[in-house]
């Protein structure tokens, strides 16, 4: 480990951060200059002035994304603050570019206050094509995002809800075709009901999966349990766990077909895998250590593993998601990132796995098979023309290939 | 001017927008995934975390500005909002880029109140190295600017009012060696009182002008009047026109050395022109079209001449100023742009003619003189030191530019 972080401070040093703005036309004389600047500049905006759309053919905006922060949970670091956040935003920033080709800069926002950001990323619209909410802590997220998807006309996407949801549900229903169960059979139990937790759950509850018990560490989530409750675990508490099971994990998890971690190191023991339902699937995804190691796993029974490692086989990583997620919403001008947006994303990537391509170590495709952008952002602009948030009637993707080309 | 038009629409159209966010590291494998993400981004985070200078190593903050505005006051084109106003903050940036290597991002702000843009760009702070006001409205720019500059701990800069304060400051001292005079016996007309008019009149100030009256639309500004005022015209009122002379231009202009028109083609006729004083320097700065042409000002008795325009001698362009200025103040960290520094970078553009080479029609650099930037950014850093706000003690550019080569 000291050897990658002296590498990784090194690569963050040597190009002072990951990203740089360019200019995409000359600017060499002073024609240059009466074109992009005064006075050329302002036939564009009298161009947008009389119609609004006209930005997407005029500026970077159907192409630029706000990678947008408070830095309050930052993974596997916790509340760092906005200042220390960067990095990841930075980074974050870098692969929408390299994976979509999609141009993100990173605003990171000195305030815990939700409705500071709220405020803040609203003044911001102007000028994106999309929002990017990273690491912002549960419960601020879910009414800031609500908010913003309310009240912005470009998509707003959380991706550490979203963007694990739709990659877990690509996971899961490949590890089911496996395991030979249909999703609508299993009993699922989630255990974290943080960002990541509440946003699988609500994409699992899209998808039809039978039974769903969240559990956070309190034990298992059920309406009408007094203690350790806010909003949103009411309203998880009202849409799964119909049979109001209460008690630990080790309670819940007996009998359980599937398992999903997104808590802490350790969560999980073998004697807990022991008591699931035949054919188990274990998805272990905290960082940088897992609920339960796969070999542990496995020896106690478990048929398929997946982490968040990229050490490990089946690694859950957004960016399988994200990139092409915002790709296929930018492409079709998308007023938002709906649930049909969603299950599309988890059904392309999970798709790329040909059936007969399947194990139990090869459920989800490796993060640069970059077949995985171009298929999700495809089925993502078709479902958001299918489902009418789409502004334009056809993908106007080409020419922003070409760009980037 | 159609020929222009059209040119100018397929520049912005080919390349929809001026601007790319372009990645620095290699993103290539899953080693350099976990480099420049998780979890080797982590190891910057905790850099910053313990010690938040560490971002001017390991961040694009100390090369990082926002190009912030609300649209309300776009050259030549007035109040056209945050969207229409997007094409030439994109612009702004560009210019950022290639005069001075600087990465520049465009941030329209959908609000007109002042408040809410302070708010905004507040919490932007963590990002950026510095905040670039553009294009909004007098008199709600001085407040926004006041504000920030007090409670923000980077450079807040309102080109607006600053950068063409600046090259009409050193454009000024030139003129004044070509007619033989000297500033502190000058009696100098400012006809325009809003973003610009006032920054030019608080420089001129600062550097030991002779007499100074400024002119708006109800004529001179004078300690005690009382239509047509407001919070910073009063200022003006109580630090120019001491012998709280009324009337209209064509009373104040008589006997004036100096004529700074920021206010509308034709404001200044030659028959003002005439009633100046001998060895009069008039510069015209209304855009696209003069107070007055420069032929007309010459045929009444104008010595020296400038305007804004690229076409004509001794052109006004703020890009002389603004991208040395954001160097300098960058390069060593600097917490503000203070008046030292303004006139420093004035110093320096004046400077960079020297006495042999000044004619009537040349006394501003060209704005493709490479000189500029580096002797601006050069006197601005030294400054910024000299005053106590850089928070380095000798320049970091260095590395900068070689990163940008």
């Amino acid at each position: 480990m000291e050897h990658l972080r002296e590498r990784a401070l090194l690569v963050h040093r040597q190009a002072r951060g990951k990203l740089s703005v360019e200019v995409k036309v000359p600017v060499v004389n002073a024609n240059d200059l009466s074109l992009i600047y005064s006075p050329g500049v302002a036939e564009p905006c009298k161009e947008i002035y009389v119609n609004q759309d006209e930005m997407y053919n005029y500026t970077v905006k159907g192409n630029f994304v706000a990678v947008v922060s408070n830095g309050t949970a930052v993974l596997g670091l916790g509340n760092i603050g906005a200042r220390a956040a960067l990095p990841v935003m930075e980074g974050k920033a870098a692969l929408f570019k390299a994976f979509a080709g999609i141009d993100a800069v990173p605003l990171c926002l000195d305030t815990e206050d939700p409705e500071q950001i709220i405020q803040t990323v609203k003044l911001l619209e102007p000028a994106f094509g999309g929002i990017n909410l990273e690491d912002i802590a549960a419960p601020a997220c879910f009414v800031i995002e609500e908010r913003l998807r309310q009240e912005m006309a470009i998509p707003v996407f959380h991706d550490d809800q979203h963007g694990t949801a739709i990659v877990v549900a690509a996971g899961l229903t490949n590890a089911l075709k496996v395991v030979g169960k249909q999703l609508a059979d299993c009993r699922v139990v989630i255990n974290g009901a943080g960002a990541a937790g509440v946003a699988i759950a609500k994409l699992l509850l899209s998808i039809g999966v039978g039974e769903l018990i969240v559990c956070d560490t309190k034990g298992a989530i059920y309406e009408g349990r007094s203690h350790g409750m806010n909003a949103i675990k009411e309203e998880i508490a009202r849409q799964t766990n119909r049979r109001r099971i209460s008690g630990t994990l080790a309670d819940v998890i007996q009998g359980a077909d599937v398992f999903i971690g997104v808590s802490v190191a350790g969560a999980l023991t073998p004697a807990m895998v022991r008591t699931m339902n035949r054919g188990a699937v274990v998805f272990a995804l905290a960082n940088p250590v897992p609920e339960i190691m796969p070999d542990e796993a496995k020896a106690a029974g478990a048929a398929v593993v997946a982490t968040g490692r990229s050490d490990l086989p089946n690694q859950v990583n957004n960016v399988l998601a994200f990139p092409g997620i915002f790709r296929g919403a930018l492409d079709v001008r998308a007023t938002q990132i709906n649930e049909a947006m969603k299950i599309a994303a988890a059904e392309a990537i999970a798709g790329l796995i040909q059936p007969e391509e399947l194990t139990e170590e090869y459920v989800i495709p490796n993060p640069f098979d970059r077949r995985v952008v171009e298929a999700v952002a495809s089925a993502v602009a078709r479902a958001a023309m299918e489902t009418g948030v789409a502004r334009v009637k056809e993908k106007v993707e080409e020419q922003n290939r070409v760009r980037e080309g």
